[in-house]
């Protein structure tokens, strides 16, 4: 099978430019590809706020109410905020455009940067969510879950390299599935607790505390808890993959989106309180809560399964926006071209493999353990969040459009909450892991910058302006020849054709076989001279550099091309039979100014 | 630093061709270099006769008086028969040679695919005794064994990379050290032993039968200790190092070889029965014997020191040998033509260092343990014995010269001999690992003749036997574009100078960067025609594969040269900022007959 029959069983046939235009998303589709990343979060978020809050004792899991409620106030902040950026930004609203535009570069960097890193740590922290929703049902799978984690991430791009609508219809039955069935699962709940139907759950034998409640483990509880707000930024991101009207669309669908969110998570958070779920390391608190409420059997099943689906194609979320950020840097010129070409599948091909390559690596590094990612995670999303509702406030501010004193507040309102959110959770975080996050941003911000110099730089010694045209060339054609047979007059005949000034040179190394050379050159030389160079040392390469360079130095313009005969046998390993002098030759003259090294290859049977 | 530095600061300097003659040996000279293998088995031969009769318990170890008396009748036929072949073939009279010669080609592939394998061995036997020897001196070193072996092996690489006559200099303390340290030690305990100076020391405890002594374990003990006689070929492989009279020193240095290999061998036997010496695995038999002898102290360690010394140093032997035999097997085509050209010393260091590779890797395989390794030795020294010797066998009897049937009849008993042990070490070492030997030599042979096959047909497609001379060429010249900038137009000019046949060639994936290139290209496209290829599925290389079928599909003797205008950067890392469209291009086009694909270098700074 060849390769490119592979690609084409997993990727599909290539689509053609033309077909661009139409794979553009109606607004429920939209909400299928853009919400599930946010939406999932839900499945860990009350989890790992309990989880900090643990620390302190059974009794201090009182403080997940408040807790959540702050957490539902900033979703309606952001989501209220991001609102205003679409309406501005109708042509895709990202950080790193609202900020490059409005602040400048260098902020414009740190929030790409910062979105680049959550993107990576998105795909990661969902799929081993995901892959812990599942083991929780199926424990046998635990020892199993690094795997299952990079074969699902393999998918997921798979299915990206496909391309976008394809995926947004394999994506609209698991984010429906996800929001009907736990919507159904706590009203199920709460109608058992309002009417009464059993007596609460025994509470659990209280937990010793292990640390004092300070004011810091409640913030650190709620840091962790604002991985809830991860991917609420996708849909305006993605505005220019809404069917038109792109802007009043997404617009609609960040609206549907805020209120499903809030309605989910803080109803998970209510309930596990209610029913006095306590975390645990081998079940997830989802898992323990629906087993509660649904007491195991089908529905529990079913929970599970949709919660999987759900974080493992949150992951798509990560796949649309990646892509494009990186096509939007390397448009820009701050990282490498490779970036901006869309594959035979009208994707950003490339953007999508380095994302799953490092996500795949992040899950092996860490184990496959949400836990472990978790305090690395929302670092890089509130800083983006903040430069991107700065950059907002300021440009109310300049233009003062009709009706911009309003959108002003809302969006000073978000810059303010989400900056000081930015610094609860880098601070409250930065021993657990926010350091390296902390410590990446400026780092790729300086590579960004660098890789743009570069290319700068290229730039202006390739311009045009005030250019002359090429120089005149004073060329010479030289031959490497070890021998006369047919695959050297092949190459002399060949050497003839580019040139009127060739000449052959032969790098002597023993006198009788010079003189069997000169021989056979006089009948099948074609005419050529033939420059024999002494090797006291048996050296081929030495003397013909230094003829090579006496040849250079003769004048500026001058070119020399190095015609090299090379047999080409029939098979692979059949060239290890053959001095491999071209290789030499190539490797000590490989970009060397003036010099063109050329193989004319002879065919053997 | 630079790389030729390293090289001559391990090497040397380069040594020029005229200065080969000087590299000649005297007669004890040549005693040194080409003794160490067969001298050093001594120090394992008799306690590898012992380990195979142990397992018959103690009383059985008095066997080892018998089979060492064979052992030496089979030396001294073996270095008479050896002595005629040097007569015949004062050239060098190796295995492969004579046998060819005399024999035949596919006898003598055997020969020397029996003896490839056995230097390989004679390196990584020798070398894990000597680290034995070492380590037994001091026990603490014994977990680095695997270390210290490839150590050595290195080590005695990079002296034969320094040439033959260095090495024969640096070779010559430790063997007369050795044979006078040896010589001392067994003169010391004779004396001790017949002036009766102590009581012969308490027996050691009987040790339990696990085997029956049979027949079968009292060959296997005698072909184990036949590993005495690996090495004593060399000095007639390797005739022409001699000082002249080549063949009467080289056969003066056999006899000594001869009588000093039967007396330390001898000696060692007699002396361990006597001290009743029963091998360990955790010290070997001479450490045991001169730890008896001596009474510990600054003799013993002397005598390890020296031990350990000539056994790294032995491999030298095989150092010398196997890259000459890989020259006349690539002389002859056998094996790939590398191996047949001498380095900047004068030595032939490819073979030197596939040996030394695959020596090392024998180490690490086997874990450094001589007794895992002596299954597979002996084996092919005895098939290479019993060729060599048939092969004079036949010649004395086809050319009857003055005296023949006296060299005849030696030849005959030494071939008749040799064939009898050889197939009695296969036989009793089959289990224990010589089937992979007897497995690895028909394979090496058909390598041989595979190859063979090879460098014939192709000397047969290169042939100016009935040659017309190269046909004409029709040449064109394509330059692929992506752009027009000042790269661009050095490359164009290049092709100018090539070819009045000149096309530029721009794949379209955006019509409006079409547009821009025509522009600049009226301006600096120094006239030459530009074809704009269309792309619906954005590939850059299919339509450009469409387009030069096309243009070879014009005429039997169209040669396309695709000129590639490649950038190079400053900085190796900026390689990675640029589409590597070069590099795709040439490999789907190399190769391809009727295409040659070069690149032109643009230099940024």
């Amino acid at each position: 099978m060849k390769i490119s029959a592979v690609k084409k069983l997993f990727v599909g046939s290539p689509l053609a430019t033309a077909q661009a235009r139409h794979e553009r998303l109606t607004k429920t589709s939209a909400l299928a590809v853009f919400s599930s990343d946010a939406l999932s979060s839900v499945a860990y978020a009350t989890e790992e706020i309990l989880l900090v809050l643990v620390l302190a004792g059974s009794v201090a899991l009182g403080y997940s109410i408040p807790i959540g409620v702050a957490i539902v106030v900033l979703i309606a902040v952001v989501v209220s905020s991001y609102r205003q950026t679409i309406l501005a930004y109708p042509q895709g609203g990202g950080a790193y455009i609202v900020t490059k535009d409005n602040l400048g570069t260098l902020p414009g960097l740190v929030a790409a940067g910062a979105l680049l890193i959550d993107y990576v740590l998105t795909v990661a922290v969902s799929v081993a969510a995901g892959v812990a929703a599942l083991t929780s049902a199926f424990p046998a799978l635990y020892d199993h879950r690094m795997v299952l984690g990079v074969l699902f991430i393999a998918g997921i791009a798979t299915v990206n390299l496909r391309g976008l609508r394809e995926s947004s219809n394999l994506f609209a039955v698991p984010t429906y599935l996800f929001i009907v069935s736990f919507a159904g699962m706590l009203g199920y709940g709460i109608v058992r607790w309002i009417a009464g139907w059993e007596a609460p759950p025994p509470p659990p034998a209280p937990l010793a505390m292990s640390q004092d409640l300070t004011i810091f483990l409640v913030l650190r509880s709620f840091a962790s808890g604002c991985a809830a707000l991860t991917g609420v930024e996708a849909v305006s991101d993605g505005v220019p993959a809404f069917k038109a009207p792109e802007a009043r669309n997404a617009r609609i669908v960040l609206a549907w989106l805020g209120v499903i969110l809030i309605t989910l998570f803080m109803g998970i958070t209510l309930l596990a309180r209610h029913y006095q779920v306590t975390p645990r390391l081998e079940e997830t608190v989802v898992s323990q809560l629906a087993r509660l409420i649904f007491g195991g059997g089908l529905l529990y099943y079913e929970i599970q399964a949709v919660t999987t689906l759900i974080l493992v194609f949150a992951a798509n979320t990560a796949f649309a926006d990646f892509p494009r950020l990186a096509y939007f840097l390397a448009r820009d010129g701050f990282i490498p071209r490779q970036f901006s070409t869309r594959g035979d599948r009208l994707v950003f091909s490339n953007g999508i493999l380095i994302l799953g390559g490092m996500a795949a690596l992040l899950i092996l590094i860490f184990g496959g353990a949400t836990h472990a990612l978790i305090p690395l995670y929302a670092v890089g999303v509130f800083v983006s969040f903040t430069l991107s509702q700065a950059s907002m406030v300021k440009r109310w501010l300049l233009r003062r459009e009709a009706g911009w004193w309003w959108r002003w507040v809302l969006n000073a309102v978000g810059a303010a909450t989400t900056g000081l959110v930015m610094l609860v959770i880098a601070g409250t975080k930065f021993a657990h892991g926010a350091w390296m996050v902390v410590l990446l941003i400026p780092l790729l911000v300086a590579l960004f910058l660098m890789i743009h110099r570069h290319y700068d730089d290229v730039a202006r010694q390739l311009s045009l302006d005030n250019y002359g045209g090429p120089p005149p060339i004073d060329h010479t054609v030289l031959v490497l020849v070890g021998d006369l047979h047919r695959g050297v007059a092949a190459a002399l005949r060949y050497a003839q054709a580019l040139s009127a000034s060739v000449k052959a040179v032969y790098v002597e190394l023993d006198p009788d076989r010079t003189r069997r050379l000169e021989e056979k050159w006089g009948k099948f030389g074609l005419g050529i001279p033939l420059v024999v160079l002494t090797s006291p040392y048996r050296s081929l390469l030495t003397p013909f550099l230094y003829y090579v360079n006496h040849l250079l130095a003769l004048g500026e313009n001058h070119v020399v091309t190095i015609v090299i005969p090379e047999f080409v046998p029939a098979r692979w390993w059949q060239h290890l039979l053959h001095n491999q002098t071209a290789l030499l030759i190539k490797g000590a003259l490989l970009f060397r100014k003036g010099v063109v090294v050329v193989d004319v290859p002879f065919h053997l049977r």
